[in-house]
């Protein structure tokens, strides 16, 4: 988790940016995703904007709207446009079915709503984020008040649960949206479909990380990107 | 929904709330619920306290964290008791399954966590909040980013969702989680099972307001109260 701005696969995650924001065309109602490798495509997408691009951006994070502001990309909200035609967002770990886990940013309660809204998810990484079988912690954006009860649910189906801690503030970390983070470690995840429902009915939680809704995912190399589509 | 303080119900729901109160033990921890009916349980309760019942409560909103200060009923968190044995809660409307329709003080989400800790849900009400068949709307909290999307979910599994406005504050309600309230008319809800895992997988939303593991029911009448259990 902590290769997230890892110099060596800066190249990587860039190839990965330029190929996704490829696909954006002119009169797109673009979601704005978060983390190092979404704050590439914000670069090369406001790169485009200055050349006449001529799109919306809807920001899942205070990061990616900061980002998409300097850029000078217009930014507006779902309620204006609760359907969107692309989201453009990095991953923390995909398998070779498209299911991403995310949430390393502590975003992806933001960034699954926005991707619900699109037509089209499109995820950017680099080649180490691609695994055969997901095993990466499960980030469950929970209520504060419900801490403790969403820890004994994680372990009643048989995780490891862990409150993530803050760096440069005291105690937890509390998300853009006011709540805590509780990652879930169940190790190898054979059916990421099934716990995706298990944690859906969890109570005080709000969004976990695994996206089954992805598209495509262009996959940064040296040269370029490869693309995998559903 | 508008008769949670009709004065012709309050006879009612003091029966119903004292005979709930009954069940309470010492060393007990009491989850306190919101709202009018829950309003007398907590002012038995400080009664039964003064008295010298030695329990601790963990309350479900500010309002019912401040009746129970003023009653002085000794308060705690869920982070401290992650399991208690007691929840004494109001409904809006419940059927002969005891499956109940929560949220019409917006409380619901910290409610149906306190239920989802607790060993036994009670819910005290007054005779017309039973029903053979639930018609109620379905409040659902969701965040505020979310509420467009929301929106639209509800409308694609045949609602009809309406954001829930404020009175004394301008706009939409804000909850004591700080997110909004849209009510969900379904009409009548032939099968609340379904329709809670459907709510379940809705991205954006956090708690919606139907309760499946209700324990019992004191239906509070003239002299007395009737009660129904699982």
């Amino acid at each position: 988790m902590n290769d997230r701005t890892h110099a060596g696969n800066v190249s990587e995650k860039k190839a990965a940016a330029v190929s996704a924001v490829s696909l954006v065309r002119d009169g797109m109602v673009v979601g704005i995703g978060t983390g190092s490798t979404a704050a590439y495509a914000i670069s090369e997408l406001g790169g485009l904007v200055a050349d006449g691009l001529d799109i919306v951006g809807i920001p899942t994070s205070y990061q990616s709207e900061m980002l998409a502001l300097q850029q000078k990309i217009p930014v507006t909200t779902l309620s204006e446009y609760p359907e969107i035609d692309i989201v453009l967002d990095g991953a923390d770990q995909i398998d070779q079915n498209l299911v991403a886990i995310k949430g390393g940013g502590a975003a992806h309660a933001k960034e699954k709503v926005v991707a619900q809204a699109a037509k089209r998810v499109v995820l950017m990484v680099d080649e180490e984020k691609m695994v055969s079988r997901l095993n990466h912690t499960v980030p469950i954006e929970v209520l504060p008040y419900a801490a403790a009860v969403v820890d004994a649910q994680v372990r009643a189906i048989g995780g490891i649960p862990s409150l993530r801690m803050a760096a440069r503030k005291d105690g937890p970390v509390v998300t853009d949206n006011g709540n805590f983070v509780i990652d879930a470690d169940f190790g190898v995840i054979d059916d990421p479909e099934r716990l995706n429902h298990e944690i859906n009915a969890f109570v005080g939680a709000i969004e976990h990380g695994i996206f089954l809704n992805v598209d495509e995912v262009h996959i940064g190399a040296a040269g370029g990107a490869k693309i995998l589509k559903r």
